[in-house]
């Protein structure tokens, strides 16, 4: 049994996270960390949970997680994150970090993206980005795992493989995103009052998006030449979910065919990336670790469609795909 | 013209106002009062109403405000409602308020459920109940009217014509009320973001909801006999629209078609209200003033069911409403 | 392994119950029916199931069934659904039946609510009904299982203990009921296009819901004594959720505490029977087996709250829980 | 005032026209069409209007429709429509067309796109097309006027100026919309119904939507020389609202500046176009006639981005703004 701590307790993610582990065979949640004081119990924090695992949420320093824990999940804020995963490490444990604060390589790029200096500049570049479906070698046995983001899971999943087969350009990326509201965390703000946000839809951060150079970052990689993409997120008024528009030009003499083809080959063997003929929704893939591509070619323009959940695949499936793959079990367990 | 104030004009009650006072042939709106210090333009506030109207909001004295309008509309909290509406009412205003804070008689009753005292207990029990179906001699020509709130709006025009003529039992009346979420107003909350609210029902303040004297207070006058009403209100994952269903034991010998024809007669020549045979949604008062009733015979109970739009009938169109009552404007001018 | 059947497998309590059963270590499921011809995969069915599962849904004879199955789960509509049962019984299958054709217990009850003659009378109230918090002993074997409906669910279990302790009156309860929209099923419908549901809340069936013969019956039994609810459904613009507030006159002289200790004792080994202290929303179950369910005392009413997830405790993990009996599993298998 | 019909009088467009119309002071509606026979009171089909107009649906043949209209405002199908408006031409009635059978020019597209031979070629071409920010000149005093469709709306108006300015390249457009549920019409199908679309978000119709020919028709002509855009439409878990999220290369040396600058000079006498800094939402304009449009650049792109309501602006709201500019009244007029 891995016994496994969760730091910052309160938020959508780690109440997922929770429910997966509660499955999982492998795992004993062993600590619930909390910037609060006050020590509340999980079922008041989260009364889904109610009845089905008794801690509570406590504010714990670092060492005292290192004692209770082997693996812990950390879901803080960037930032705050580093500087607990840092101390965790030098205390032994292994971590899977569902901040961004290990997923860039470059601490100038974390810089200018998050305002802030990165409190941990050694560590960047030499972690495992923890996307198993193109760097499972690197996550395999690693200490720290960065998490990726939900926006970058999606847009990396339905682009990767055509950029590395190059069959699309890797010039001039359009990616339109829209995600259901879960992913803009739990904290009440006037604009994710309810509302404000019913009804209604809305772009935001467009040109801005902190996703925006995760995404480039690693499609650059797999194209083996710079991409500049741009990313526009949009509000939608659901609860989970989350679906990329991608717009690519197609490498010419290439077919719709052949784009399918490109994908289903290289996630043949993978559990999680379902490659279908039809056009797919978010509900397709809600409440799984599924990760649903398409593909069409309008004109000169591939459009590439893929849906997640965020909250899953897009966060908290990912963590335990990723943690899985850490410690060798087998990949899907607790996430079918 | 009449020129018009609107205080505590960020909120959605006030939005929903000045949508419909703009449409309104009497009417000059040329204040907007809030107790924000930084003067925002309406635009920035409702971005909705940009290039509608151009003013802005500014924080102004009830002396000030008496200057620039002769009617002014209080959207402000309740207890700092009655102290700004004292003095515009010293200064000669006429004042229609959607606060509780004039609706009570009796100033201990309101201490008891809003844990204040009142701050100007001499005008308590001698304002107009702003329900023109049951006290439209009251508001002709009144200086002050409260506003009903939305869930008494509703109950009452659904109970009190049955209640006049006898055909329901007073005793053990129990209202079951479902509200969408504008009703608790535009401060994000917890218990209010967005992804708590959707795909969630939850019922709130039972037992201890304030418009639970409010409607005894009325209902008891309509019975000839105090009324003790059990109150539950619930929270709808949308954003306008309210129902109560309503049980009261049926008088012996009371018709099913006794009960509608009874409403219908109350309500004969009554613009706003609309007995109907089937069974109504809120979906149908939509965005209108209208309060749509029918009733049902089941067993023993009288079940009987209003619809209105929180935002319209339960505030700002009663307010218009009220407004063109007062000053002897039609009835459904700028409601229409 | 038991070797597993579901009967109308195209609908959401079919999706629900596979997505359980495929978790379900003791079950291999063998067999899904449909009286469509075309032999669908259930990829094109569910596509949420794609990869999950490889099985076509066909339209199999009843003996067909019985020869692949060793237990079948009856997804098919009232009426419809004894007749088939009726001959897999007599092939020896155990079955759950989801349908109302086995939960009551007078066929002249049934066909006046149902408006159909029963097709197998004889079977008539020597069946389990399946709510194992109240029947365990009856379910544990049995060949048939009538899994009650989602409405009796989470009104029974509120009111049942509280009537056989005699706590509330019997006569003149009222249960005022709130549903998510899955409850109507998956046929397109001109009232359930998503426009007409959407923003909107209605109430239904007033008076002449057919779920009321069925708690109505459950109720007697507990309370020793003839009911005659009052009971009201309302959709709600949600998916899944389900939420009654309940209304008896308290038996005088007992307190808030002495209801909610009734509960809490009656429930004190029931694994998915949470009685809390809050007023629970139905998001606190959404996705689980749980039914939450609170108590509060207003004049001289009980008010009491149940919410369940209505395709889960209220119809397929009902099913599962019951399959769990029946065969002697840990009830929880799957659930939780 | 002018005698007015609406022919197709059941759907959701046909409804906000009819409460658009109810406060125009120049318009008597006097008759309603349908194909249905059973001559329904309007109180039934949109209960909504309960009490606003009395009035039936009724099966007319346009020779009836004539003698009882001026004008006409046309919510059929495609292919259907044109039938029925040859015949009021000819009958000297005005019409305003809400069907797409008078906005291509060319029968060839039209066949293509809509698989039927269009009943009434020879007027193709020739027929006012229904935005009045860019044919205000051929609008007025037009006997028939093809209203335009709702995602060529948004999309035009957010391009046609910077096209027409040279600011943008008129190669390789990518329009990325969003639109909620009522712009596919009140027919209940197995795709809308309510627990398909909610908390869902999917693609549909990519490569292949209707309104793409007409998009790149009007574009082209603004460009002067031939678009072939990239469409792709998504449908939103909401009622009503459309975004179009635009995606064109800058001309080098342009900037974000003078995009709107291009944008707001174009349209600054415009009463329904605003041009804005911020990124508009659906609910900006909801219930109303408004387009709000922002520009930024990112990278070497133009994201431009324009909401609508798709009822109002989209479809209603336009076809009362086409009938004020047919007529000579004020444009504005019923719709502030």
């Amino acid at each position: 049994m891995i016994r496994v701590a969760i730091l910052g307790a309160t938020g959508y993610t780690a109440r997922e996270l929770l429910e997966l582990l509660l499955r999982h065979p492998e795992v004993e949640v062993t600590a619930l960390g909390t910037r609060q004081e006050d020590r509340p119990h999980l079922a008041n924090v989260h009364p889904a949970l109610r009845g089905r695992i008794d801690l509570c949420l406590e504010n714990l320093s670092p060492a005292e997680v290192a004692e209770r824990a082997d693996c812990v999940f950390g879901c803080l804020p960037h930032g705050a994150s580093a500087e607990v995963i840092a101390e965790l490490l030098d205390n032994d444990c292994r971590v899977i970090d569902f901040s961004a604060d290990y997923r860039l390589n470059d601490p100038d790029v974390y810089e200018k993206w998050y305002q802030v200096k990165h409190p941990d500049p050694k560590r960047m570049g030499k972690t495992a980005y923890g996307l198993p479906e193109l760097f499972r070698d690197q996550i395999r046995g690693a200490d720290l795992v960065a998490n990726p983001g939900c926006y970058p899971t999606a847009a990396i999943l339905a682009l990767a493989p055509l950029l590395r087969a190059g069959k699309v350009n890797p010039q001039g990326i359009v990616i339109d995103a829209k995600s259901g509201v879960t992913g803009a965390g739990r904290s009440p703000k006037a604009h994710l009052h309810f509302p404000e946000i019913n009804e209604n839809l809305m772009p935001y951060g467009v040109g801005t998006h902190r996703h925006t150079p995760e995404i480039d970052q690693i499609l650059s990689t797999w194209a083996e030449v710079e991409t500049n993409v741009v990313f526009t997120p949009h509000l939608i008024p659901m609860d989970r979910g989350e679906l990329i528009t991608a717009y690519a030009d197609v490498t010419p003499g290439t077919t719709e065919n052949q784009l399918r083809e490109t994908l289903q080959e290289f996630y043949k063997d993978e559990p999680f990336v379902r490659i279908v003929d039809h056009l797919p929704g978010t509900k397709d893939v809600a409440h799984t670790n599924f990760c649903d591509v398409t593909v069409r070619v309008v004109g000169s323009k591939a459009v590439i469609i893929g849906a997640i959940d965020n909250l899953i695949k897009g966060a908290s499936g990912a963590a335990v795909q990723n943690f899985n793959v850490v410690y060798g079990f087998k990949e899907t367990m607790a996430l079918l």
